[in-house]
């Protein structure tokens, strides 16, 4: 069992000004869904922000964590009230799957609370995907119609590309872009615990934070709180890549407290069940992997199944190979059995297995570059047709697909990417890592990537893998993990921007109204990251006054541009402004509007 | 005097792993030229990569750094032998230029070994664009036609939105980027410290870095650190934003050390002048600045001569209103006096001052958008058409001029500014503040901006000023101003590839090599920094045989996904490929080149 003292580590309780409030909804009126609510000083006279919140129940201060007994199965009941999945045995935990040996004792005991697993019923399919082709709006759907909705702006000039984002989310249009394959819930019938979320382009750009088992950690705890801890500060996903010793184990105390959906990359334990001898691999290992792994209720799979064997001759000549852990798995069995991959011939194989969970694929993109130098090159491309291919295949199967996209791209070879993307694989939703836009600043790849992730997201990508600092030196700590959470929260609600999402500039201006009245607070509780933004000002002004000061470092309160502002405002309320109508009326040739200065542009020509 | 402890704050030696070289060239081979050399591990078979330097002799252990007699003046011999200068007693250092009164004693002393000031005899002009524009070739622009040559990767596949980059920068094509506007060489006559660098769109994009003095400093030394700071990791110009106490000795010291153009933004001086009251301020003393400043060195005046009486209006419905120091000073003036701004009705005056030293004009957009909110707006435009006018007039008098830009602009707004500016502004180089391209990261703000930044550096800015994590927040200490700097040179850099700039992928591709190749250490020192890249490395893996090991902390030594490209390519070598060959021949519908299943798509459409 879990020492006492190990829930100390979670974190819990508010981000600092920010309240967990629930808005009510749902056919039954019985759901409760999710937002970070800030309110503003009374002098603000605004409502108060509602934000897309992740956090989950532990940024409740009224929620009662217990990572011993999980979270509540927030859906269990809905799952069950379909009808349609029956508990069973489920396959019984080997020694092996936490990479143990007769006889030896684990570091982290197994949870104690077990479930029992779900599956479909008489061979059927559970996915959200199928429900939606037949036309039901399940309560998932109806949770996110409400959880995707940001209020209105008002505001509608963005450029999105093609994407059609709704002013209003129904839980009609959720049900029809799941139905079309444009969007993704992933929601394992085993992981009730989660609060439904949607990956599409259609819908707010979500974010993913990959997180990995240490072999220095000390307590199961401190492994849940990489997710609480990614999920405090806005990844809408978390992905599981531990390796090594205990992972199952580790990853049913996650998943049992994890309010978001996880995904893992099967082909990694199946490789620790072979003792790390890729070529050992066998499709009835990966199987069985899968199966664990479903009863445990991950929600996504990560496959390389578009690895194939004739492509890796391709990658031959490229300046950094196979860089993709997962893909050069692949390729090394491919070479040494001289045979496809058993992703690929067994690809309908998966496919039932996947439906009967609704685990949904994240086909990966094994073969993506590893430096600007492989962008967009013949083995990129040749693997995304194969992926393109295998959507419609498990479409067929109502299995939900998304698609795992580079990497490493020039700003200018960005758009090739999601256009391909979106012709090739049916738009199907795009998943990329970054991509880095340049491979000089070890260090600062969360930055590199961001520019590149910040674009592609406003070109159409559904949802954005993080890098932290540390990619490609080392293994990131607390520290690294914020960073490129928040570095990626801005990338993709920079594109929500871009795109036009209704409610986006809701958040912004805000923001913009706090920082102009020098309300210091507001402008704080508002930040993505409220901690940094006081502490920054702190460093500067300290004192408790200076946050309702009416000035800031920057000029100091002997002259201040904000104030000045205040004055015109006086000004053209005192309707002191006749002078500058006269320099109006006179018809200067300079005074025009924006509009009309680009018209002249455009019919004069360069002057 | 300073202390003599003084100097030992002053950053120097080389960026680790790297070390100064310098080319020779120019008419008559006297030009040394400097270069950031990174040396490989002899197993890598490369040539050492020269990347561009702007650290100036800090960088070079065999340089005499002596900040109390300054740089030595590297041009002065070139700007004399041109023949057209005279020295001249120059305007008298008063008390007010340090904010000083009669009897007090300033912190910093002044600067020993005073220059005496050089200008243009007879009235003539002595800017760079003069010359360029009488056929002369500087040893200016043949230090540049140097400096800016990095080699040729061999690749050519960016997308340059009309600019024209050349495979090879010759001092002729200098010499015509000068004469046309499309470029300035900041380069006043009494700054011959120094190292002439290019701000244009054809050339590589450049960064600025802001610099401010503290109230609290102990030393004269401390002032200069931050700009050696600043150029040591990337500035390519920097700009002393110093108000309040002893500024003209600071700005002294300042630019008597530094080989970068600097940069001032005149009226902050003159604001001071006058106590800090806006409405006092006359063309007198905004007069005197310009020559005090000049005479002292200044590359380059953010003068905001666009805010007009009649734009101001246009202001008071925005969302942040004002929010540029100098545009808001001048807005504060004009309404005070219900007089057009003198900066605008005293232009051709400015002008003689600036063609006097080759001060060049850095036209400042006091209207700029302070929020998402009022990007792109009518005020901003209304003022860029101004400096659209003012250009012309400058260019008139032969002198340089570059057009500063937002600011706070989403991301689908950013490509209207930089094509409106260069249509208006008749392809005078732009140089941008970021821009932010969301409002909602205090304390991330240089990540929001670089994002803005990296976009607006591919369409055609020319130079983009750093925005560092405290932006709206607090001061940078030293720590934020690096981190500002690399993420500026990462978007710079990422501008530069996504141009096609000839020379820029060699860099990236030498790292992609190291980093394939496990060369640990050559990845460390070809890194925009390598002091953070190979800390980051030794958090996870800190013994030394951690940096020849032949793999990483992401997968460790049981499997590594490089290793298997390498059997690949053992594989490829040794004709192993016979049995996937086959595959590719059998004609699979699958297997494409990458163009191919572009064409395909083409002509199918969305399947």
């Amino acid at each position: 069992m879990p020492k006492d003292n190990e829930e100390i580590i979670i974190s819990t309780g508010p981000i600092p000004g920010s309240k967990k409030v629930y808005k009510s909804g749902g056919a039954n009126g019985d759901l409760r869904v999710p937002f970070r609510e800030v309110k503003l000083e009374d002098s603000a006279n605004e409502a108060p922000v509602q934000l897309y919140d992740t956090s989950g129940p532990y940024a409740d201060p009224d929620a009662n964590i217990d990572v011993k007994s999980g979270l509540p199965p927030l859906r269990d009941a809905w799952i069950r009230a379909r009808g349609d999945v029956e508990e069973y045995q489920g396959r019984e935990i080997k020694l092996v799957d936490n990479n143990r040996k007769e006889g030896e004792t684990g570091r982290f005991p197994e949870f104690a609370s077990k479930r029992t697993p779900l599956r479909a019923t008489n061979g059927g399919c559970v996915s959200q995907m199928a429900y939606a082709r037949r036309g039901i709006i399940t309560q998932e759907m109806e949770y996110i119609a409400i959880r995707e909705n940001l209020g209105d702006s008002g505001v509608r000039d963005g450029e999105s590309f093609g994407a059609n984002i709704p002013d209003i989310v129904t839980p009609e249009f959720v049900r029809d872009e799941v139905a079309a394959g444009r969007a993704i819930i992933p929601a394992n019938i085993n992981h009730p615990e989660t609060e439904p979320m949607i990956i599409g382009r259609n819908f707010l750009v979500k974010i993913n934070a990959n997180i990995g088992n240490s072999a220095v950690s000390s307590s199961v705890a401190e492994e849940i709180e990489k997710m609480v801890w990614s999920t405090r500060w806005g990844g809408d996903t978390v992905m599981d890549l531990s390796t090594g010793d205990d992972i199952h184990n580790t990853r049913e105390w996650i998943i049992r407290n994890s309010s978001v959906p996880i995904g893992t990359v099967p082909i990694y334990q199946a490789l620790e069940k072979v003792n790390g001898v890729a070529e050992d691999l066998t499709w009835e290992v990966f199987r069985d992997t899968l199966i664990e792994q479903a009863e445990q209720g991950v929600d996504y799979f990560t496959i390389h199944a578009g690895v194939l064997l004739r492509y890796i001759p391709m990658t031959a000549k490229r300046v950094t190979g196979i860089v993709s852990r997962g893909g050069s798995i692949m390729a090394k069995w491919c070479l040494a059995h001289h045979e496809e991959s058993f992703l690929y011939t067994h690809f309908e194989d998966i496919c039932q297995i996947m439906k009967t969970y609704d685990v949904a694929f994240s086909l990966g993109d094994g073969l993506r570059p590893g430096s600007l130098a492989d962008a967009n090159d013949e083995a990129q491309f040749a693997e995304l047709a194969t992926l393109g291919e295998l959507t419609k295949i498990a479409w067929k199967y109502d299995v939900q697909v998304m698609i795992e996209g580079p990497g490493h791209v020039p700003m200018q070879k960005i758009k090739e990417n999601m256009e391909l993307q979106l012709e090739i694989c049916h738009e199907a939703p795009f998943y990329t890592l970054g991509p880095l836009t340049t491979d000089t600043a070890p260090g600062y790849d969360h930055i590199t990537s961001a520019i590149g992730a910040a674009m592609i997201g406003w070109y159409g990508t559904a949802m954005l893998c993080y890098v932290t600092p540390k990619e490609h030196l080392g293994l990131p700590n607390r520290k690294d993990v914020k960073d490129g959470i928040i570095t990626y929260k801005i990338a993709a609600h920079a594109a929500d921007l871009a795109k036009g999402h209704p409610g986006a500039r809701l958040w912004d201006d805000a923001v913009s109204r706090a920082r102009f009245d020098f309300r210091w607070r507001d402008q704080f509780h508002l930040a993505m990251d409220p901690e940094t933004a006081e502490d920054f000002h702190d460093q500067t002004l300290p004192a408790e006054g200076a946050k309702v000061a009416h000035f800031c470092s920057m000029c100091g309160p002997k002259f201040c541009s904000m104030q000045i502002t205040q004055e015109i405002r006086e000004f053209a309320a005192k309707g002191m402004f006749d002078m500058s109508d006269k320099f109006k009326s006179s018809g200067s040739e300079i005074y025009q509007p924006a509009d009309k200065v680009k018209e002249d542009i455009a019919a004069a020509g360069d002057d």
